[in-house]
C-alpha cells in the first residue's frame, strides 16, 4: 500500500463577489478533484486550530503530523535547509535581505531594488572573503545569497541563543534596528553583539564595493546593508520513518516547504520545470510522483501557484491554477494502481483573495483509495466537503489517518 | 435517571467487497440499533485519536473517560484484576503462558499445545507449593493459572520496577529470553534477577511433574516453562463514583475489560451463559443489565463476539453477532423505562475484517433517551452516523456527555 498527498498551497478561499459568491474552488472546472471527492471520504481540516491562519512552515509541520507548538523553532533554519545549507542542531539561521540604507543608516529600500542574483552573488562572495580575514572570535559564520535579494546568515559555535531581536526594522524610513537580547542570558547578549558587529562589518564591505558603485551609476539602489530577521534553529523532530514506519519523499520547490520536508526526513525529488510560479510544470510533477511511488511508499506533492494568485488578488488566475492542480490529479488517477494507492488532496491553509493573506478558515480534504468509508460528497470544495464523512479534523490528524489506511499504524495498548 | 452503555467489541468495520461495498453494520438486519439511531443523537467517535488503532484496554479506559496516556500502565495488572487477582498499587503483574521448551531452552510451542484448565491448574498448584518452600528473599510471589495456557505472575515487595523486558521471546525456534533491566535503577536489575530466578525455579518444578510425564506419554506438548510478558502496574485512577457521582456496574467476560472496569470502581455482575465467544448468551446479559439498573445508575454491557468474527475474517459471522447485539438492544428497549433511562451504543474500536486487526477509523455512536437532541440519522452504522448531531467526538467525551444527560455533571465555574 502506498499514498500520495497533494498539497495545493493556499487553494482554499472565501466566497468572492466577482465569482458570484463562489470560492475559486467552487468556480473552477476540476473533474478529477471532484472524482476524488465522489469516490473518497471528505471533510474539513483546521491545519493548526480553528481561526488560526497558518504560515507555510507551521502548516506543513502540522500536515506531517508534528505538534507545531513543540516543533516550530523559527523560519530561518527551515528555509536555510530548503536552500541547501547545512544546519546543525545548535546553529542559528537568519533570513536576510540585501537592502539599501542612506548614510545615516535609514532604510531606503528593504530589497535593494529587488537586486538580481548575479549582483547579489558577487556581494555575498565579498562578504565571505571579509569573514575569512576577520572571523568572529568563536565559532563560524556563513553568509549565502539565495534568490534575488534573499540570503541566509548562519551562526555556529558556543554561547549562541535564538533569543535576539531582528536587525530588520520591517519598514522603510526608519533606522536599521540594533539587535538586542530578548532574555537576560549571556548567550543572548553575545548573539546580539555578534549580529550588530556583523551588520557593521558587512556594511563596510558593501558600501564601496564595485558592484554597488556600478548600481548607483545605473540609478539602481545599492545593496549596502544586510537586514536579518526570523532567527531559527533546527526543530528537534523525529523523522517520519521513525514515527510512522514509512519511506517518504517530497516534490516541492519553495525553500521553506523543502526545508520542512527535509527536516522530517523526506527525500527531496528534483523536478525540471517545477518552478513555484504560475508557469510551473504540474504534469512534470505528477510524472515525478508516479515514478517516486515505485521507490517510496509516501509521496508529498506541493504546488505553490494557487497561493500566489490569492496574494495577488487574481481570482481568475487562481481558478486557472486550481485547474492545473486538477490536471496533476488526473495524471495521478490514470497512472497509479488505485487498488493499492491512497490519494489525498488538501490545501496547507486558506488564502483569502479578499485579505490577500493566509486566513484561519479550515481547508477541504478528500481521501480516496481501497476500503475508505466513501461518503456522498461529490465535489471538492470548501462547502461540499463540510458535509463529508471525515467531519472536521485537525491538520495533525491527517498523517495518522493515512498511516492507518496504509496498515502501518501501531496499536495503542493491547 | 439511569444510563446503560452497550459496547460491542470491534463492531465497526470498513466497506467489504464480499458485502458489496457495505460494512457488516450496514449489511446487518438490526431494527433495534436503527431505532436507537432514529430516536437518538448520533455521531462518530475517535476512541483515542484519529487514525490510532486502540487496544481493548486503552479503548475501555478512554470510553470510561480516562486520559489513556496518563492512566495506561500496561496490560498485565488490568488482566490480573479481571481474573480476580488482588493487585495493590506497588505490585507488578505479568501475563504468562504455559509453554514448551526443549532441553536447550528453545521454545517449541508458546501455548504448550493449548493446555487445558485441568492440567494447568495442577501445574500451577505445584508451582505454588515450590514458592512456599523456596520463597524469594523479600516480598512475595503469586502464580495463578487462568484460562487454558494463560496465567498471571504477581510480584510484591520493595525494590521492584516495571522497567524489565519480557522472558517470552514471542516466537518459537528461539531460546527463552533472559529478563533484563530497561533502565539503570537497582529496582529494575533486582526485578530482572527475580524473574530469571523464578523462570529457572518454575522450570525445575514443571520439568518432571507427573502431569507433564503423562502429557508426553499421550503425545502432547509438556508445559515445562512459564513465559512472562506485558508487565503492568495498577493504574492510579480515580473511581467513576468519585469522578462523576454515579453508582456503576459492568457486565463483561473478557478479563482485560473486567480489569479496566474493576479498576474504575465498577461492580462486576456475573452472568451465567455469557462466555465471550460466538455462543455467548446476549439475552442473559440484557436481562442482567435490566436487573442491575434497579441497583445501579450506570451499567456497561460489553459483548466480545463481534471482534472475534473480524479477527477471523468472517463477515457473515460478524453480521450474525451484530444481530445478536441487536437482540440484546431490543430486550433493553422493551424492558427499560425509557422515560428515565438513556441508552448509548458504540464499539470500542474499528476492527477491519480486511486487516483482521484493530484499525484507526472512528466508530459510530448513538444515544437515545429523554430530551436528547434527536437528529435525522435513521441507521446505526459507520456512514449514517457520520451525518449525526454529535458530529465527531473523542472517546473520552462520551462519559461526560452521558453524565450530563443524567443531570450529574458539575458546572465548571459559576
Amino acid at each position: 500500500m502506498k499514498a500520495v498527498l497533494i498539497i495545493a498551497d493556499g487553494m482554499a478561499d472565501v466566497p468572492l463577489e466577482e465569482l458570484k459568491g463562489k470560492t475559486p474552488l467552487e468556480a473552477a472546472q476540476k473533474p478529477s478533484l471532484d472524482h476524488m471527492a465522489e469516490m473518497g471520504i471528505c471533510g474539513m481540516m483546521d491545519i493548526i486550530a480553528p481561526g488560526i491562519p497558518p504560515g507555510s512552515d507551521t502548516a506543513h509541520l502540522a500536515l506531517l503530523g508534528y505538534d507545531v507548538m513543540e516543533a516550530y523553532t523559527g523560519r530561518g533554519a527551515l528555509e536555510a535547509i530548503g536552500s541547501g545549507i547545512d544546519i546543525l542542531p545548535n546553529d542559528l539561521a537568519f533570513r536576510c535581505n540585501f537592502a539599501t540604507v542612506d548614510k545615516d543608516f535609514m532604510v531606503v529600500d528593504r530589497r535593494a531594488g529587488r537586486i538580481g542574483n548575479e549582483d547579489a552573488d558577487k556581494l555575498a562572495a565579498a562578504i565571505g572573503e571579509s569573514l575569512k580575514m576577520d572571523p568572529p572570535e568563536v565559532g563560524d559564520v556563513l553568509f549565502k545569497s539565495t534568490v534575488q535579494h534573499r540570503a541566509i546568515l548562519r551562526l555556529s559555535g558556543p554561547n549562541l541563543s535564538s533569543m535576539v531581536s531582528d536587525t530588520d526594522p520591517h519598514k522603510t524610513g526608519v533606522k536599521v534596528s540594533k539587535a538586542h537580547p530578548l532574555e537576560g542570558s549571556r548567550e543572548a547578549k553575545n548573539t546580539a553583539d555578534i549580529l550588530n558587529k556583523l551588520t557593521q562589518q558587512f556594511h563596510e564591505v558593501l558600501r564601496d564595493h564595485p558592484v554597488n558603485k556600478e548600481r548607483k551609476k545605473k540609478g539602481l539602489y545599492p545593496a549596502n546593508i544586510i537586514l536579518c530577521r526570523g532567527v531559527g534553529q533546527l526543530p528537534e523532530i523525529d523523522p517520519l520513518t521513525l514515527l510512522y514506519g514509512i519511506h517518504p519523499a517530497a516534490i516541492a520547490v519553495v525553500p521553506l516547504v523543502r526545508g520542512v520536508c527535509k527536516t522530517a526526513g523526506m527525500r527531496l525529488i528534483p523536478v525540471p520545470g517545477a518552478t513555484g510560479t504560475y508557469e510551473t510544470d504540474t504534469i512534470a510533477k505528477a510524472k515525478a510522483a508516479v515514478k517516486a511511488l515505485r521507490s517510496y511508499d509516501f509521496v508529498l506533492v506541493h504546488v505553490k501557484a494557487t497561493d500566489l494568485a490569492s496574494h495577488d488578488h487574481r481570482p481568475e488566475k487562481k481558478i486557472e491554477m486550481i485547474e492545473k492542480v486538477d490536471g496533476l490529479t488526473a495524471h495521478l488517477l490514470s497512472h497509479l494502481d488505485l487498488t493499492e494507492t491512497f490519494i489525498a488532496v488538501t490545501a496547507d491553509h486558506t488564502t483569502s483573495s479578499i485579505k490577500k493573506e493566509h486566513s484561519g478558515e479550515p481547508v477541504p480534504v478528500a481521501i480516496m483509495g481501497p476500503s475508505v468509508r466513501r461518503d456522498d460528497v461529490e465535489q471538492f470544495d470548501e462547502r461540499a466537503c463540510a458535509k463529508g464523512g471525515l467531519s472536521r479534523i485537525n491538520g495533525r490528524d491527517l498523517m495518522p489517518i493515512l498511516v492507518n489506511l496504509l496498515g502501518k499504524a501501531e496499536k495503542a495498548g493491547s
